[in-house]
């Protein structure tokens, strides 16, 4: 099975700056290297990174999933061709922090949800570290104390800055993060 | 954008039994018509039915949803290529009905869940009614009084029988039951 | 603890008719026997029972909980003492359905997802079976062949017809239905 | 009707420590002061807000709202008075933030997503500056750059450091921040 990478980050993005070049050369890099993207289907860097993925020479149709906050199938970007609508607003932002690996790029409080589910959720998180918003705040960082992986101690939200470095950890560390949570016992 | 059919019912059944050949037989005539499929990805109805899907000519890679309880991402069966892992258990069952149509084979207590919420979501709802289980007791009726589609006074859960029964109500319906639900007021 | 008994049922109801005249003695004679409410806080039954609740003498302000659509805690009815806003739409219903036990009393689709996924989470299930809605439907009925409690062989949806037949059972069951659902596996 | 507070932080921590002692005199404090608190119903904070709660002179059995992960309803601290089940996990983290107002108390990242949660909900968040975990970090900050209230130019995560500065904040903002998100639209 392909692998499915979720690109998180700011809804509202100038598509002249750095945050749209980046997030669609991410989405480009991932298409690219054989996986599926996924992400919360609405605009900024969740369209930049489908509109990258479908200028991708491996793009397939069915390569960008939309996992909305509407029941409405039609509230998504231009680019999303699967269109998973969940009718739970942005408490959506739980389901789509749940892919095999989250690239953050920027990010408001929204971003921020999504990575702070990925990380209990022990999920592999990449954070561009060159761009403002939450994923340059906390690349780099542990989110807690806790030891995700006693396998990896270097674990921790690891800072890229470019979309080969993205392709890069990938490549390193998406089999090895694979201890996926099984459910909060008190 | 293809249209994504989910296919709710039995998740324990028979590989020889009838409910098994109808989900298979199902399955790959949506794909043969162009459908993607969505369902919990588990066992039984949802199996069989990715299974059919993967023996049209017309599969490719990617037609196959299943959207699962777990956070676990290899907890689901074998046919499925796109995981969509909720952590939300049964809950998710509101997401899997939140497709473009339903399709209902048999089914107990959690098809019903699925049938139940895709009424007031406002989805083209098909039911087997040559199996046992909740698909064939509410074949051919309304769930309740709600004027669902103004324009299809005859709207109902419409009852199949067959997989040609299933395309015909598609290509009849699909673009029809479009007027999704915006959101509940009081 | 004092447990929490849901009342799910019709939103929209006559208030000179029968159903609120249930869901009000209900709701009272509830309080009157020590136990909490919880419902969807919007109309109808929901409404009926948090107005019963408040007319019995052992009320408390504190015993009627409303888990909303909403993200908006204003967004109830006016009897509602404690609001859960869960900003899931419908899809709290699966919430609501998750108490001690779970009273139906007529209903549409939106009942009848309570009704079903209270069955697979274990509840113990009450339905009227004097009022028109899926309450009566499945009313005296196993909502699909699994095995619940293996201890309570006549386990299903209990029929109920009056106030005092609801305490009846609560007091026949209600510490026994306590095998809570743990979670799906594949 | 009473405004309920959610107070989110660590769940594990120690009984001699400053987060317990503050979590006790915060819970304790909001119910003195007329307010009832939920939280994620577990351990640690969770357990230690409600076990002060108790000890209040004002406390009523109710107080306590135990929002929990589990369809489990014994799942919860030996303080919760009233449980919320839902079977969602750790999902359940942005139903507790969905309160009147939210106090955080240190935290690792399932705090954090609470937090995260409650900025984009429009909620008042009140942060803890001298304890360590994330209520330090986002103390007086601003989550992200939208103008959430045009009334309140100073909004962000207030800065607390006592129950007192709590119910202070409390009493000066809780009727002000009642602009609750209405959903998202794209």
């Amino acid at each position: 099975m392909r692998k499915i990478v979720a690109i998180v980050g700011d809804s509202k993005i100038d598509k002249d700056g750095d945050k749209y070049r980046i997030a669609f050369e991410t989405g480009k890099a991932l298409v690219d290297n054989g996986y599926r993207i996924q992400s919360g289907g609405l605009a900024g860097v969740m369209e930049a990174a489908f509109a990258g993925a479908k200028a991708s020479e491996k793009y397939k149709e069915g390569d960008t999933i939309a996992i909305i906050p509407s029941f409405d199938r039609t509230r998504k970007n231009e680019h999303a061709d699967i269109v998973i609508s969940t009718g739970m607003d942005m408490i959506r932002n739980a389901i789509v922090a749940n892919a095999d690996a989250v690239v953050a790029i920027g990010g408001g409080a929204g971003t921020l949800s999504e990575i702070a589910f990925a990380w209990p959720m022990l999920r592999l998180i990449l954070a561009y570290d060159n761009v403002d918003g939450w994923s340059q705040k906390v690349a780099g960082t542990r989110l807690d104390n806790r030891i995700r992986y006693e396998d990896i101690p270097e674990d921790k939200v690891y800072a890229v800055s470019s979309p080969e470095e993205v392709i890069e950890y990938l490549n390193k560390y998406a089999d090895k993060y694979t201890k996926y949570h099984k459910g909060i016992v008190l």
